[in-house]
């Protein structure tokens, strides 16, 4: 499986002789990362004998599509685990049919549940999968081939499962030109300018890549939408999509660009309860159907960062979702983003969304879904709960990660997600249950980090994310550890020394990128527009939530954002509980401590240390654990291919060197203000708070 | 080698019954087209049995890098012909080595020649390879590869071949973030965002695709230069590039911003007379020198298209040229382009290079080189060669081409432009030689058509203009025919049969794709600004050499651009012969008849039909070409896996709609301005002119 070009035995001796001898290098492809999870590498030792004594052979007991796929997608994981080198078979007679399967499939049995529930068992000399409905059996065979691959012995199999929220979908921010907002992965994968002619081979290896993580539905264009994708012309090019996705159990969303019937029709307005708006919507909804019989339904941004929404025409978010939701009616779902904030409101931005949609709780149609970010302010690499969640019974809420590390270091830093999200999921509300307990009837989504990279996410680690995203919005309970471990021993190996290493380095990346980024609590201190690198001195932006100093509100005195009572107050937007657990910096978990409140730089943190030296120490901490993450990997260039190790590691050398960047720019800027010395025995910055202000990247990606 | 993901043999039988038998897929990767000619599918019958009785061993009496590129390659190569699974084998020992080796390299053998040039023969049991320099060794790999992979008998090969120019260059229109002025394949292969840490391996799998067809080097950005691009930052980045080349051969090359010294270091001026500016670029050339120091130098498009340049100090482009050439010095060349044309020259634009340059000539210094498009407009389906080829006999010119389709069809027509390239390169300009002997002393250029895309060009027949264009500029004279088939056997199939297809297909498709978009010698009447589409009717823009109208020129009398003595005469900058040729519409070569004359529509052609029953002829049998293509296509499919034959197919679909299109359009729009009826038996167009002139496209690529 592995690419080697320079191949050959070339030994030198005496000087200028050269001699190579037998020849030999494996398939012409390398191991480029564009199998993700689904490498299926061939088992070894006990596992390949135990797994030998069954023969790849299966009968279902109904033929559809997705009930072939679930076979084929079987055969083939048990052959590449076998060590076979398939090649393919022609159809032929079949002796025993039932009888003679090592696997049987009941894909319609309804005592298993709907949608996606299996279970799966060894019965006999062969394995039984029973679904109540094919899609769970190609949940199940991708589910098997994981065990299996993870080494499970195939005579005791006793797998049983159903998705925990119906909704598990990826939003991808992708403009039909190709470009992807806040995308690091290169160029859109979908590529609109070719169908509905053609049909990229990658749009059929996407849906499988996603079905074998549960997911079950994507909206294919950017919130911040164009209307133009509303249009005939691109209904076409969504029909052929939605074709090639639905034996995957994948469905299409759309999202759409509310002020659509103006911008499309002409039409003199949008506003939602105009008969001609809500008409147009209507017709728009059938056409979309006529040609998607299970289009998923509409996602929309309104009235949020310029986009066009009811709130124009005096209207309420309510007012907007609920006439889409008329037009869709139960044929599908119209989810309504309530990432708000107003370039009027001058109170804390972190306040805003709760402010505008809690009062609308109970006014939603059935058929609409408010999606939520996990944090209240935008994806931070730390932030509390959304204080939303539990606090709207009436309304189906969805919650909205980012895969894509638009505040995490684009594709080259190392920064596995899942623990992040278990946070949030497991989060008590103390208003109804955890966020993972009040989505349930809803769903997640999660903005993709896919690309045209041939890895698909920019890096061949960010690819656990997306794998990270699938699993937990099936399970919110999995462990992070669990997924770590699953996925390494997919993507890389299964050795136990590996993942000894591999998993623990995984598990504290996210808290590593926080403390070097923003330590303590603080947030949004990036770079204006494209988010890269430090820029806490920028203080002059026209808005004043888009500057870091509005977040940090550092001065010679203190630094942090007092969200008690005695400041924006957002803490009263949580239950009592939880409020009171952020409301004392003395005995608070400290990684919120900034977000929370504005503390002296020598107020005494929990550590002993002064505020300004633990500071010092996390940015620290954080330098120091992306150097250890790379001798790690260093380490463990045995258990992986020559280019894979080789691409992991040189995105660890320019982490590196922009966590050195962070802590040192960061520090520069603070001292600038607080005039205090490091702690001694403490590197200064490299540079003067000149340099790094004198920074300029024109050609970061993704903005 | 195929992917094959439903590879399992499922039988239906008696209703529901499913049954899936023996597994059964081939290797984890398929046909995507990443491989490009470099497959070395395994041979078959007789040619494999001859060349199993060569083992791949070799001897090479020097040691160096490249010798052990070229001798992987062959050993690589010669082992995947022969059908083996090669595994990577560990340093041995050497029991006889030169004695025992079927293949002895010598590439210092300077009676050889210089640079690439190689000889090959099969001599005693084995193969000897010499070249007066390890790359010559490197391009005799690939040749004896090619030669064997087309079934040569091994034990008959004399081979000679030698570079017929030294600069063999592609030129990259790629943006330092990642868009590709005129790219077509999805996003620029070139990763500057994470260099100098991370170098992808698509980097090194580039520079063996272009060292197999003799290319040799690579301006890496766009001609509209960013002027960061030249500080330190970027230097490192192109350093790393220049390291991962150097073993195949590939120097690099920059697009230099002439305003550079202004934008990079604030100085006053860029008047390349001036002390200052003088000394910046100096030191500018020194820096990067230190870092590569086998750099190969700057190209410039000078005051072109709103490009700053020397006549923005009232000097000339060869004060420009020559300021950046002194500072360059032996150490390399300087690339100035003669694609200018003014926006205060009312006179003909296809004259304006020539009236610019050909004063200049003998005023360059021995480093300059200057760079001139194929024909004198820009790039069209159709047009003369240019003028000021033969017209400066004491300056060193360089031919430009296109690879990427701006003008026919972008990726998804398919059009093969080396009989294009060859029509160029064979023209006598009546002045000292063919264009392939003027251009001899110094190179060609071709503007890329990479990208991201799996199979680098956007589509896979692409990838014909790129190995055209190597094989082309390393020996002008290799007919079309002989490039085609050297492809088409690489790529798909060595079949007789499929060759006998397929070849003819590509031979006369770019001419196919001038039917339809442009026959009879008219230009230029894509859309504005994407070049995306037929828009004749476009006459009212600024400029007016940016309109369609400028250049057809028709109305309800007539159509066609008068350069005879009675209109703008750029017949004139011809040779007289040539001149000559052209001069009568009588007995010319009517693919040129519009170009050159402005004719009644009722004028009478060779043909015999009237001027509008001819161009309407030469649509239908542009439109019924591509139909025919289509058909011929679909009748190969045994002999292409399904992942490529499927794409292909799916792109002619869309060339077809296209192809239509053009046509429809085009007629409509002359009708609209000649009042003529169609000859009879021909399809009206499938809607009015109010409909084509409505179609936008504000997502096209490449802009």
């Amino acid at each position: 499986m592995m690419r080697v070009r320079r191949l050959v035995n070339i030994v030198a001796t005496a000087g200028s002789l050269l001699f190579a001898s037998s020849v030999v290098a494996p398939a012409a492809h390398g191991e480029d990362g564009y199998d993700l999870w689904l490498r299926h590498a061939p088992l070894q030792g006990e596992a390949r004998a135990r797994l030998l004594d069954l023969e790849p052979t299966a009968y279902a007991s109904q033929d559809d599509v997705t009930t072939r796929l679930a076979i084929a997608e079987l055969m083939e994981g048990i052959a590449r685990l076998q060590g076979a080198h398939p090649i393919r078979g022609e159809p032929g007679d079949l002796p025993g049919a039932q009888a003679e399967a090592d696997f049987v499939f009941d894909c319609r049995d309804r005592t298993i549940g709907n949608e996606g529930a299996y279970a799966i068992r060894s019965e006999g000399e062969g394995i039984s999968i029973r679904a109540g409905e094919p899609v769970g059996c190609l949940y199940a065979s991708y589910a098997l081939l994981r065990e299996l691959g993870l080494g499970a012995d195939p005579s005791a199999i006793d797998l049983q499962s159903a998705p925990a929220m119906p909704l598990r979908l990826l939003n991808h921010w992708d403009n039909p030109d190709g470009h992807v907002e806040r995308g690091y992965a290169g160029r859109s994968i979908f590529d609109w300018w070719h169908l509905p002619e053609r049909l990229d081979q990658r749009m059929i290896d996407y849906a499988r890549a996603n079905a074998s993580v549960g997911i079950n539905g994507a909206v294919v264009n950017n919130v911040n939408a164009r209307a133009f994708m509303l249009e005939p012309r691109y209904i076409e090019k969504l029909a052929r999509l939605a074709d090639a996705w639905r034996p995957y159990g994948i469905r299409v969303y759309l999202s759409a660009r509310f002020s659509a019937p103006t911008e499309i029709d002409g039409l003199a307005t949008a506003d939602p309860l105009d008969p001609e708006v809500r008409a147009w919507w209507q017709a728009k909804a059938d056409e979309i159907y006529a040609a998607i019989p299970d289009f998923g339904g509409f996602l929309v941004k309104a009235n949020s960062e310029g986009q066009p929404g009811p709130q124009d025409y005096g209207r309420t978010h309510a007012d907007g979702a609920n006439m889409l939701a008329e037009a869709i009616g139960e044929r599908g779902t119209v989810i309504w983003r309530a990432f708000v904030y107003s370039a009027q409101d001058e109170t804390d931005r972190a306040k805003q969304a709760y402010d505008e949609f809690v009062p609308l709780d109970g006014a939603f149609a059935d058929n609409v879904i408010v999606q939520v970010k996990n944090g209240p302010v935008d994806f931070q690499p730390r932030e509390p709960f959304h204080p939303m969640f539990g606090a709207m019974p009436n309304t189906r809420l969805m919650l909205e990660v980012q895969i894509t590390k638009e505040y995490l270091g684009f594709a080259s830093h190392l920064a596995f997600l899942a623990p992040m999200w278990r946070e949030v999921l497991e989060a008590d509300t103390g208003r109804g249950g955890s966020v993972a307990e009040i989505v349930s009837p809803a769903g997640m989504a999660g903005v993709a980090n896919t690309g045209s990279d041939r890895n698909w996410s920019g890096s061949d680690f960010d690819q656990a994310n997306w794998y990270a995203f699938g699993r937990l919005a099936w399970d919110p309970s999995l462990s992070s550890e669990t997924i770590a471990r699953e996925w390494l021993a997919q993507t890389f190996d299964r050795e136990g020394a590996f993942l000894a290493e591999a998993a623990p380095m995984m598990l504290g990346s996210k808290e590593t990128v926080a403390r070097y980024m923003t330590p303590l609590g603080l947030a949004h201190l990036m770079a204006t527009g494209h988010h890269y690198g430090p820029a806490p001195w920028v203080c002059d932006l026209a808005r004043s939530e888009w500057n870091p100093c509005y977040y940090h509100r550092a001065d010679s005195e203190g630094i942090g954002f007092d969200r008690t009572a005695t400041g924006s107050n957002a803490l009263e937007q949580y239950a009592p509980a939880m409020a009171q657990d952020w409301s004392d910096p003395a005995t608070m978990d400290e990684r919120y401590l900034l977000w929370f409140h504005h503390l002296d730089w020598n107020y005494r943190t929990q550590s002993g240390r002064a505020l300004w030296d633990e500071l010092v120490h996390r940015y620290n901490q954080g330098v120091a654990e992306v150097d250890a993450m790379a001798r790690t990997w260093e380490g463990l260039s045995g258990y992986v291919d020559e280019e894979r190790h080789r691409a992991v590691a040189e995105s660890l050398r320019i982490q590196q060197r922009e966590a050195a960047w962070w802590r040192d720019a960061s520090i520069a800027y603070w001292q600038s203000l607080n005039g205090l010395r490091l702690p001694s025995g403490t590197r200064a910055p490299s540079h003067d708070l000149d340099y790094y202000r004198s920074l300029s990247f024109p050609e970061a990606p993704g903005q």
